[in-house]
């Protein structure tokens, strides 16, 4: 089986061959800017990786690894408008460069783009394709404005906060994975457990990505360590706190999260209440029982157990990433 | 034959029964509200009346319509943002009573749901429709691109202009026409004509717009006449006018386009010199002349043309209309 690496590479490759250019070029720097930028390409290779699980070759699947990657890119164009955020993987963002109104044009192309590599599925899937493509575009824009309504709202549950990322995060993971099985002539039982682990694994993801901003190793970790406690951002752990503090330590959360004065100090305070909380094994036993779910999920679908284990590596290696 | 009122009721019932909402609200409610703001319905019933010359009923080409509608305004609906735009159709803007964020949101999840509705037609016709609304996209986003840049040159050729009126108004109308004609098994060459007819009337329609908008009669014209005047604009009269002035009336163009001051006597003076340069003339001539192409494009198509004439009215009723 090929590793994750080598999968990873097709993509990047796929990538620069179907280099998105046209007139105005107004129109089209930005795209191509945007998809030059890197990152890891995890949704692409898992279509691949889907393919190699069922048995197709990456080469057939790479419109729809394409597909993927640009509406991924697409929504963290538009998101970076939204956030005003300045700098992505340490470059200007579009709309730092180029301005609102191309950061929001060109981004409706890639959306469009995106829909133009699925159009060339073969006919026969392409109906199921568009459906599920449909669903989690809808999906992760409803995850976005969860998540902007979130910093308006004073209390969120977490319930609604797992559904946040859920929407936002994790069913477009679901999604590149199912669709590279639907190509991959997998039955619908195998591509609807391929999405539960997709989907389970993804959440995982996004409450260890929570995890790791107060927990990370500051030597190892790509930012700030306490970036979220600092902007009093509602992730799981700060929604755990709030959920088990007793009276006194939720007056000492509320001074923590209205003082903005010593950042340093802040994050120290937070974090000692955390542990104080037992958040941190209450945020590992959360993500842990997502990880499970998902592998009971993937061990569901009828191939060898070979083939699954490349799977299980890649996953095991994002999640318990070296930071 | 049904009457274009008709059918643009059938569009406006059917936009009542397929009102799109859902969760969360903040994303749905600007959806709903500019979908219902109206409008003269013109593309979805293009997509109609295409069934009707080549004998579809109206019922099983309302997704399409949808699909078309859902689309325009969706482009509305962002360039309202671009464009600052306070006001549209008598209501403020989504942007104006929601904010930046949720107006490209809501955008983004109305263009999604476009292609929902595209995805509710026959899997035979699929693969041909999504490629033609794909590339539609495409080009309206390419249009509005030019029209920003305009805004920024100090030259702008007809020729370019031209072609962006078709990318950004008229591509719409022909592919509106097309996906009827395609879904009610039109053949490629009719399928082709009709677009042709549409893409040429589109242009018409647009010189038209800009003609009406300095020389309409200001008792029924719906806004101030003189708008694009006052802004600068560059229309077909103003780049028609620039390329046939000599030195001394290039010289009192120029002194216009700087005077910002007096705006009844700006228009007043820019009209006179329109007229003194014959501006009105050359613009009803280019108008005509895309007029008439669209009517050859459309006595190819081989169907009776007692069919065509109810579009033909539709189309003068639109082009001459009462303003």
């Amino acid at each position: 089986m090929q590793n994750w690496k080598a999968l990873a590479e097709k993509v990047e490759l796929a990538l620069r061959e179907n280099a998105i250019n046209g007139e105005p070029k107004e129109l089209y720097e930005p795209i191509d800017y945007s998809l030059k930028m890197g990152g890891k390409r995890i949704r692409p290779t898992l279509v691949l990786m889907a393919g190699d699980l069922f048995g197709k070759q990456a080469e057939e699947l790479l419109h729809l690894a394409l597909a993927v990657e640009v509406f991924h890119n697409f929504t963290l164009l538009h998101d970076d408008i939204m956030d005003e955020a300045p700098l992505r993987r340490g470059k200007d963002t579009v709309h730092k460069k180029w301005g609102r109104d191309i950061a929001i044009l060109s981004g409706d192309v890639m959306m469009v783009k995106a829909y133009e590599f699925l159009a060339q599925s073969d006919a026969e899937i392409l109906p199921q394709l568009l459906s599920l493509f449909n669903q989690t575009a809808i999906e992760v824009c409803e995850g976005q404005q969860m998540d902007m309504n979130f910093e308006e709202q004073t209390e969120v549950s977490i319930t609604a906060y797992i559904r946040m990322i859920e929407l936002k995060t994790a069913v477009l993971l679901a999604a590149a994975l199912k669709m590279g099985a639907i190509a991959s002539g997998a039955s619908a039982s195998d591509a609807d457990s391929i999405y539960d682990f997709g989907r389970n694994i993804g959440i995982a993801f996004q409450i260890q990505d929570d995890f790791l901003d107060a927990y990370a190793d500051p030597e190892k970790f790509g930012k700030q360590v306490g970036g979220d406690i600092l902007q009093n951002k509602k992730t799981y752990l700060l929604l755990t706190a709030i959920q088990e503090a007793n009276e006194n330590q939720t007056e000492r959360l509320n001074d923590l999260l209205s003082n903005n004065s010593d950042s340093q100090s802040k994050i120290e305070q937070m974090i000692a209440l955390y542990d104080e909380l037992n958040v941190p094994q209450l945020t590992q036993n959360a993500m842990q029982d997502y990880f499970e779910k998902g592998i009971q999920s993937l061990e569901k679908i009828n191939v060898s157990s070979e083939a699954k284990n490349e799977l299980i590596d890649l996953v095991k290696m994002l999640m318990w990433r070296d930071v």
